[in-house]
């Protein structure tokens, strides 16, 4: 029951009145427009209640309206509860969008204000068009905390360290000759890059500023012989200073960045309007040259050294799964209380005893039952439930190693499965299985090879509604562009070197979930008469529950393909077993006739 | 060998040169942003000696360049061979668009010259965007025929006809009254429809000004109470002459339209960007209000009254092919000299001995051995060639009937097959049949469903470049929007009682080509807890070829799908046929094992 929500609105709406606001947008990002957050950002969360990793608080005079989207309707639902605040379901029939609820519920001289820090330049400029027909203006420099949130917690200081070359497969020197001859071609003296992960990959640094996310909260301004990194210097050891000295970097104030851009001498300064908050370039005026920030598919298409260590982590990360999901049988089986948590305290035990371990890559997902149903479901201690026999418990985990970040789901059962759950399980693997064996021409986008992974449940009127597959980080964030697979259009297409998930899934509300993922490796396939044709490799290693497999759903070519997947995780990792394990992974990747 | 474009480009240069133009742009359409043209706008055809349906030539003063897309890569390739045009293949790797051309070989101060009708406002802005950081100019009122084409066609004179209540299923006055309910609702005065397709649909009226598509030349510009119809008088018949009194329409001259728009009295003109002349937009300025027309999704989406025409249609169109291809294996087994133009002739034929013929909907493709490798081949005299009984015969055709418009393409062989053939051909009408036994949710677009007809090539290494399907017009044009099935994104979703067409096909150059082509109809196909389900029903009635079909390729569901419909092709049309002819398609539809 949340009730301390409709306080915190009232106190803003009393913010708002002061400074002629009539409505106001808290959505869930940082100035660097980051997906997960410090603490220090997490307004959204303070103000509603809600935890997700997405969605937006809008608060009028009269209203407070959080949009989730489909992965969170459940728990947003839930976690407001008792509040004033309505659920506004994205992209449902009906549900306009947050621009067109404005327009359509202010008048004609209003205003909106907002923290134009946390807003990319795209987004203002989308909302002036659309609300200029209306009358409608924008204050870009309202900060709705402002004054409320007495223990805002400051911003992170975990100290920088040093992303050895060994693992990024190409120095920080190099990266920033690319990236220098990028902002020459471009007619431009500079170009800040704003976004944590892509100057973690340009300067090959990392930290522990988010949670799950190695990254270190900065900007990076880089002119063409001088680069200055606007960080918090406590963050800043001896030999990272040293690090970045030899790189020419200068260090900066991380709060000094508007006084120093505003009177910085470069004549012209790239930056990328998709990451770069609309009020910096506010600032930079007449100044900001608005590119495509080249770092986004640089980074996205990893280097040969990088998908080596990806391959190695991947092996780690399934001996650990081997050990994590053996001991939560075992301790099922056996009678003992394993509860969603205890899944992911086991599972993170045993990743972080292997080899290179950083971190988890993101909050596992433990769901068992109903649980498993609410899509970014995770467990604390008040909703936490011990996973019984009867019913499907989906994992969602992944960690961070030095040399690669992994992100598998899995989907399995202890007891025995009925056969709607065989069914619906077999329907979510064959999309996954049909996805990862598709040949496709160079040029392909995601967009094109969605429907391959959600038409086995499409053909038994049964769907998912989050996107189907993601690009990953190495050793950065567990979500990354510029590509994806998902019904909507994005148009980058896909290419050997990235990396992408295929991530299928299936929830009955109050009953259970489940998805298969792997991580994926775009990989040529063959060059024929009429081109070049590219394919996936599953870099993934570990099997997928025999139990739950129906084979009557699947056909020749996707049961081949599933014998052969597991004949392979086993060839991999048995090295690294002992004889239990061994022998508990041969009888899981056993062949299914 | 094409000697006279040399001649036709150096008088093109004087006038540019007289007239301070640097480089002109000759596109294929006409000021209604039509595909298919009357003859008096076959401006890039004159000048060029090509006589593809799509691509544009553009003159500058040392180079002409014709950019065409995959279909007319060989056809334009040896349409100006001997001139010193040279070919730009559409988005195949390398080739600029004609903008990045433009922008990239003119100098600061250059002027592009082209004529302003001929151009949407949307192509025409997006030229301003990209040539205004180069300082290149646009003058819209340079005609490039003007002085030179002599003996340039008249405008069309054919009479207008009326298209039944009966067929068309919804009168002009319900359609009127809708569109001005749109004007309003839009909050202008009037709206300026410039597509030919679309006010034919509107006033449910037809032509044959254009070949294949029976449209009439004109523009409609509706008020909230009155109406103007812009048309050579000459096509006014006394009947139809009442009809539009009665519709309240007035009829004004053809060429009136432009002094009319600048001088009427309406403040707001409702004008959809994307098929109306730039120039038109330029003479309403500030009084042009920019929208999408209504009346392309509605004509899109058949009535029941249309959908029951297209049936009946459609049985006749199956029954005049299997006349017309008994006729053609009979006469070629007979030795025969049946060439690719005869085939069109016999389709012809038998399709204008059914009721209610009013034309053919295309020119017919008949493409025997390595013609039928050229996408769009139209056998002239000088190309044609016996149908002989080892290679593949691709025919592409269609009818326009009162009460529907067909189109089909099959690919047969007289004599034995080789493996290479069945192989090719099987995977071809796999893609065709994946594609029709799509299932899929509320909101699909049409791109994301292509990838399902091309996956069967992509897994063997081949590919087509056309679209996979486009919409077909009622009694109307046979390709027409918003919607189709395409690797490029379209954002308009697949909705029940929309036409799409089915039509994968592989080319292998110099040896033969294969399209398996079925028009469909986006029927409802479930609703379950997860929402609206739609799927595909083949309105086309005509059996593929058997004999080329190798089982082995084809899985159990599949297979089955196919002698389903052959039983369904016998069933609808054993009625209609003779002995002989029934015999001749049990054979043709028997199942196969």
């Amino acid at each position: 029951m949340n009730t301390i929500a409709n306080q915190r609105i009232s106190a803003l709406r009393e913010l708002m009145a002061s400074r002629n606001i009539n409505a106001t947008i808290i959505p869930q990002t940082d100035p660097h427009q980051s997906e997960y957050l410090g603490a220090h950002w997490q307004v959204r969360r303070w103000f509603s209640g809600f935890t997700g990793s997405a969605g937006t608080l809008v608060v009028t005079r009269d209203k407070a309206l959080l949009w989730v989207d489909s992965r969170y309707f459940i728990q947003a639902t839930a976690q407001v509860d008792g509040s004033e605040i309505g659920i506004m379901k994205i992209a449902m029939p009906g549900t306009p969008t947050i621009n067109e609820y404005l327009t359509t519920n202010l008048r004609g001289g209003d205003t909106v204000g907002l923290d134009g820090m946390l807003f990319s330049s795209s987004e203002i400029d989308k909302m002036k068009r659309e609300f200029k027909p209306h009358g409608i203006k924008i204050a870009t420099d309202f900060d709705p905390a402002d004054g409320l949130w007495n223990d805002r917690p400051a911003l992170p200081d975990a100290p920088v360290i040093i992303h050895d070359t060994k693992y990024a497969g190409e120095s920080a020197e190099s990266k920033l000759v690319s990236l220098r001859k990028f902002i020459a071609d471009n007619k431009a003296d500079a170009m800040l890059i704003s976004a944590l992960d892509e100057l973690a990959w340009a300067l090959n640094i990392r930290s522990r500023d988010v949670r799950c996310n190695p990254v270190a909260t900065a900007y990076l301004l880089v002119g063409s012989n001088d680069a200055t990194l606007f960080i918090n210097p406590d963050k800043i050891t001896d030999e990272v200073a040293t690090y970045l000295s030899s790189l020419g970097i200068a260090i900066a104030p991380y709060d000094s960045l508007s006084t120093s851009l505003a009177k910085s001498a470069y004549p012209v300064v790239a930056i990328d309007p998709a990451t770069t908050s609309a009020r910096v370039i506010e600032i930079l005026n007449e100044r900001a040259k608005q590119v495509t920030s080249p770092i986004t598919l640089n980074k996205a298409v990893k280097n040969e050294i990088q998908i080596q260590g990806i391959r190695q982590a991947m092996v780690r990360d399934g001996v650990a799964l081997v050990k994590g999901f053996m001991e939560i049988e075992r301790r099922v089986k056996a009678g003992e209380r394993i509860t969603e948590i205890t899944v992911s305290e086991i599972l993170k035990h045993h990743r972080s005893e292997r080899d290179l371990f950083f971190d988890e890559s993101f909050d596992t997902i433990a769901g068992y039952g109903s649980h498993g149903a609410i899509v970014h479901y995770s467990a604390t201690p008040e909703t936490d439930v011990p996973v019984g026999t009867s019913s499907l418990l989906l994992v969602d985990s992944g960690a961070q190693y030095l040399d690669g970040t992994t992100d598998i789901t899995r989907t399995i059962i202890i007891g025995e499965p009925s056969e709607a759950q065989r069914r619906h399980f077999t329907l979510v693997l064959k999309g996954n299985i049909d996805l990862v064996s598709a040949i496709f021409p160079q040029g392909t986008r995601g967009t094109q090879l969605d429907a391959l992974a959600h038409l086995p449940l499409w053909k038994a009127g049964l769907n998912y509604m989050h996107g189907t597959g993601h690009g990953v980080g190495h050793f950065l964030n567990v979500h990354e562009g510029p590509h994806s697979i998902r019904t909507n259009e994005m148009p980058t297409p896909l290419e050997p070197g990235m990396i992408v998930t295929d991530e299928p899934g299936l929830y009955l509300e109050g009953e259970y979930g489940i998805r298969c993922e792997n991580t994926l490796l775009v990989v040529p396939a063959m060059h024929t008469d009429m081109g070049q044709f590219y394919g996936f490799e599953s870099l993934t290693l570990f099997p997928f529950d025999r139990k739950l497999v129906d084979t009557a759903i699947l056909d020749y070519n996707e049961l081949n393909w599933l014998n052969n997947y597991h004949h392979r995780v086993y060839t991999i990792l048995a090295p690294h077993l002992d004889e239990t394990e061994r022998e508990w992974l041969r009888q899981q990747t056993a062949p299914i006739n």
